[in-house]
C-alpha cells in the first residue's frame, strides 16, 4: 500500500536542544544532525541566529551551518531568524533556508519578542521579501496557533488570515504550531481542513507537541485533513529541562513509525533513525519526552483529596 | 460544546493487574476499584474466574466482587470468564456482568486457551446463551482484531463476521481489541467504519494499547468512525512487568482528558481520576505504561550499526 509521501522536518537540533539543560558544542550538534541525515531525514532545522547570551544553546549556529555545508551530507538545513539582523547573520554564514516565527496571540508575541503580533508580522514580512530577492527559502511558523499560555484559546479565523497573508507573500512552507501541546485532534482537524480548503495542502505543515499524549492523534487528524508535512523532534527533545518528559515535541521516530505503518513514504530508515534517537539521548543526557502523565500531575496535583484519606 | 457521551470501561483491575509483577490482595483491588468509581467511572472489569494457579493475580475475584457488591458503590462490575466453569463460579459469586473472549486469529486462540478459534466461539456462544437466560449482561471481546503475534495481520472481514454473529446472538457490548498495540489509526478507522455501517455503533467498543504511542490516535480514529465506548486502564496498567512502560493499555486518564477536551461527556471527574491513577501506581509499585520508545528499542535494538561507529 502506498498512501503518498510525507515530509518530515526534524526540529530537534533547534527547537529541541534549545530547551535542554545541557548545552551541546557545535561539533556535537553537527554529529546529531548528521545522524538524522544518515537516517534519511531530508529537512533539518539546525540552529538559530538569536542572541547568544539569551539562548546559549544556539551559540555557534554559524559554525554548525558551515560544518554541515562542508560535510557533503545532502539535506535542506534551515535556521531560525528572529529579526532582520538575525537574517543578515544567517546569510553571512551561508544559510539558504530560514524560519520565521509569527504569533497566533498577542501575549506570546509580547513574551517571546517584545513586539505586538502585527509588529512581528511586519518584521517577518520584511525578511521574507529580502529572502525572496536573495533566493533563500522561507518557512513561516505560526506559534500558539491553538492555545496561548497567556491569552487562552486562539481564534482560528485569525490564524487562517495570517497564514493566507504569509502564503500570498510567497512563503515556501507555512507551519501551524501547537507550541504548548494543548490542541486536541478535533480542533486540529477543523483548523487543518479550513486551511487546506483555502490554500491547498502543498505548502502547509503541522507542528505538534506531545505534552498531553495527543501528539500522534493530532498528526493523524492533520493527515486526515490532507496535511503531508510535519515538524518533529528526534527523541522527543524539547521538553522543559526542569520537568523531564513533560512537554517535548512529538518524537520523529513516533511520527515516522505511524505514517510509514499507514502506508506513507518518508524516505527515512527507521532503524537508522533509532540510532539518531539514541545519539540524541546520549548527547543531551535526558530521557525521551512526551506522554500525558507528567502534564496531568502538574494540572491536578496529588497533595489533597481522596488520596490523603485512603 | 457537547459532542455527546462517551462510555469508559476501566479494565485496569483485570487486564492491567493481570500483567503486573506485584500481586495485589483482594482488599487492595477493591480499594483501586472504589477509587475509580469515586471518580465517576461507571463500568469496571474487576476480576477473572480463571485458574488461580495460572493467573494468581486474579485469585480471590469472588471476594473482590462480593466486597464491591456489599459496599454500596454504584457501578457496573464485570468479570472475565474463559469457559462455562468460570461462568458458573462467577455466578456463584453473584456476577451480573461477564466478559467473554473471542479470537481474531487461530494462533492466539491456541496460545491463550488451547482451542481453535471456532471452539472458542462455540464455548463463548454457550455461555452467552446461559447468560441471557440468567439475565446476566455480556461483553464479548474480539482479541487480536488487528495483528496477532503468531499469525501476523488479521483479516478484517473475519473480524466483522465474528462480530456480527456475536451481536446476532445478543451480546450486550462487542469490544474490538488491539491486544498487542499494533494497530494504526488508518486501520482502526477502516475497521470501525465497516463495523458501524453494518451493525450500528450502539453496542460497539474499542480496546487499544499504547505500545507504539498510537493509543490516543486509535481512540480518535474510532471516535471519527462513530464508536462511543472504550476500554482503558487506569495509569496505563497492563504492560509487561519485565519491560516497564512497554505496552500498557491506553491510560484511562489520557482517554478521558482527550474526549472531554473534544467536548464529549464521560461523567468522570478528572482530578479524582488522577487520585485513582496515583493509587494504582502506589499499589502496584510501577511507573505508568505507554509511549513508543520502549517498543522501538526492542524492535530495532541498539547494539550495532552507525551507533557503534560514531
Amino acid at each position: 500500500m502506498t498512501a503518498g509521501e510525507v515530509t518530515i522536518t526534524d526540529v530537534g537540533p533547534r527547537d529541541g536542544l534549545q530547551s535542554q539543560a545541557k548545552i551541546l558544542t557545535p561539533e556535537q550538534r553537527v554529529e546529531l544532525v548528521e545522524a538524522l541525515v544518515d537516517a534519511g531525514v531530508r529537512q533539518v532545522e539546525v540552529g538559530a541566529f538569536v542572541s547568544e547570551k539569551a539562548v546559549p544553546a544556539m551559540a555557534g549556529s554559524g559554525a554548525v551551518l558551515a560544518s554541515l555545508r562542508a560535510s557533503g551530507h545532502e539535506a535542506a538545513y534551515s535556521v531560525l531568524v528572529p529579526n532582520i539582523r538575525g537574517y543578515e547573520r544567517a546569510r553571512e554564514a551561508g544559510a539558504e533556508r530560514v524560519c520565521l516565527v509569527l504569533y497566533g496571540s498577542e501575549g506570546m508575541a509580547q513574551a517571546n519578542v517584545r513586539m505586538s503580533r502585527g509588529q512581528a508580522e511586519a518584521s517577518a514580512t520584511e525578511i521574507l521579501r529580502r529572502a525572496r530577492a536573495d533566493g533563500v527559502r522561507v518557512t513561516s511558523t505560526i506559534a500558539v496557533a491553538f492555545d496561548c499560555p497567556y491569552d487562552g484559546p486562539v481564534d482560528p479565523s485569525g490564524v487562517c488570515d495570517l497564514a493566507g497573508r504569509m502564503l500570498d507573500r510567497g512563503t515556501d512552507e507555512l507551519s501551524v504550531a501547537d507550541t504548548i501541546g494543548a490542541a486536541d485532534p478535533g480542533r486540529v482537524r477543523s483548523l487543518a481542513e479550513t486551511l487546506v480548503s483555502q490554500f491547498g495542502a502543498e505548502r502547509l505543515s503541522g507542528h505538534f507537541h506531545d505534552t498531553r499524549a495527543m501528539g500522534l492523534a493530532n498528526v493523524y487528524a492533520a493527515l486526515e485533513a490532507g496535511i503531508r508535512r510535519f515538524d518533529a523532534s528526534i527523541a522527543g527533545l524539547g521538553g522543559c529541562p526542569f520537568a523531564p518528559g513533560a512537554s517535548g515535541n512529538v518524537a520523529t521516530e513516533d511520527v515516522v513509525m505511524m505514517v510509514e505503518q499507514m502506508g506513507y513514504r518518508t524516505g527515512i530508515d527507521q532503524a537508522a533513525l533509532m540510532h539518531a534517537s539514541d545519539r540524541a539521548r546520549k548527547l543531551t543526557g535526558t530521557a525521551p519526552g512526551g506522554r500525558a502523565s507528567a502534564w496531568l500531575k502538574r494540572r491536578y496535583g496529588q497533595s489533597s483529596g481522596p488520596e490523603a484519606a485512603s
